[in-house]
């Protein structure tokens, strides 16, 4: 079992190490993870430069590959042949802030998973449901939660266009009530504009504005954090809205009507 | 009806000036677009930095605004406050190759139109199915047939959740067939590693390859294009895979096995 683990945090940090620690018991590890933070970058394919790869060391001695490009880059960099043994599994994470809703498509942990499944090969998320302003996490029981998971993976195999979404209460291991099965909640984002003038006069806008909220309902990935479980989802790329596709078929859709 | 145009191609793109000229047909435009191009940069919400808004003409000598920020940007942007009054629909494109498949989590041009969806106002977007190496593009068919959209989605309303993904033949007016509504086909890639040294002897990483080809079946958006139809897809942002829902709850989940 050769697995890959990658994030969107960039390759020093403490999210990484932790799960790469923790799949190391499951099989072979190779870390290839950006060189620079990537948060809300998408679903991110580098076409327009070439991308540098280098080695170097995590905190604790082990060997890692580092490159300029995207999540979703280091993904695809390792499975077109940087790293040239077969990968059988891809591990994103670990994300200090939770990424359930609509984070999904924004986050660079999540896109780096999807890439795996668009490349055919398994892809799990772990996020670790910090609150704003947390000190120092403790990444360890969620990357042991991972590890739970990556064996079931392992063992089940994901169905065919499958990434799971995984999102870990931040709490110590024996407050955690469980794992749950759940379909991806509402996000509810409070961005608000914040405009400034710079020292010049010229206005600069932030996007900025509350920390986002869900909605808790039962089933969901937010409503499973909510009540201490960890929340397993598994995401699919095809997006067609097929409940709108037959309401959309009944439009006058001819040229003259 | 106030209709904000942008796209991931920069301001300064013809599509965005063809697309923008047909919706002012239907309402008033309003143009906030990136400053460059952001193709395959996915959906990103740049919060790491502040963001410029300046005045520029587009190449009819009307008024643009442009940003240094992403498509999704424009759209949060806009949407937030950056333009005063309210937008009721986004449009984005038109964007000179097709977004199906698996493409629509990379695209700008999709994931602009994901943004507005997020802040509940009705969003489509429109690509251009050109091939590799074409010439100079008209876009003035797909234009009229985004217009034709979107006069139906201001007469009927877009089901809550759900955006439009637009692309159009590269034809001849009267050799596009019509439009069908279809479902998010396979893309498939040819993404391959070029990997080549720098004049000091260090290795760089391209990603490039063949331009990806799709699975032409019936009812899908890579089907329609294929038979000259003008594809239209109703996406949403709900990517739980139901289907594996009950699969993954038959998994061994408790602590001792």
């Amino acid at each position: 079992m050769h697995i890959l683990v990658t994030n969107d945090d960039g390759v020093s940090a403490p999210g990484l190490l932790a799960l790469a620690q923790e799949m190391r018991k499951l099989g072979k590890v190779t870390v290839l993870a950006p060189d620079r933070n990537w948060s809300a970058s998408g679903h991110v394919k580098t076409m327009d430069r070439p991308l540098r790869v280098r080695e170097m060391k995590l905190a604790d001695g082990s060997s890692a590959l580092t490159t300029d490009g995207a999540p979703s880059d280091c993904v695809a960099l390792a499975l077109l042949g940087v790293v040239t043994e077969k990968i059988d599994l891809v591990l994103s994470g670990i994300n200090p802030n939770a990424n359930i809703g609509h984070d999904v498509t924004y986050s660079g942990t999540v896109t780096a998973a999807m890439e795996a499944v668009i490349s055919e090969v398994q892809g799990i998320a772990v996020s670790l449901d910090s609150k704003p302003g947390h000190g120092e996490l403790d990444y360890g029981p969620a990357a042991r939660v991972a590890a739970r998971i990556a064996a079931q993976v392992i063992r089940n195999g994901l169905p065919e266009g499958v990434l799971l979404n995984v999102n870990v209460p931040c709490r110590p291991e024996n407050e955690i009530k469980g794992i749950q099965i759940t379909r991806q909640g509402l996000r509810v984002y409070h961005d608000a504009l914040d405009a400034r003038k710079d020292p010049r006069g010229r206005p600069y806008y932030w996007i900025g504005g509350d920390f986002p909220t869900g909605v808790a309902e039962d089933g969901t990935d937010f409503g499973a954090l909510a009540e201490g479980y960890v929340s397993v989802t598994p995401l699919q790329l095809d997006l067609t809205a097929y409940r709108a596709v037959e309401t959309l078929k009944t439009w006058k859709w001819k040229k003259n009507k």
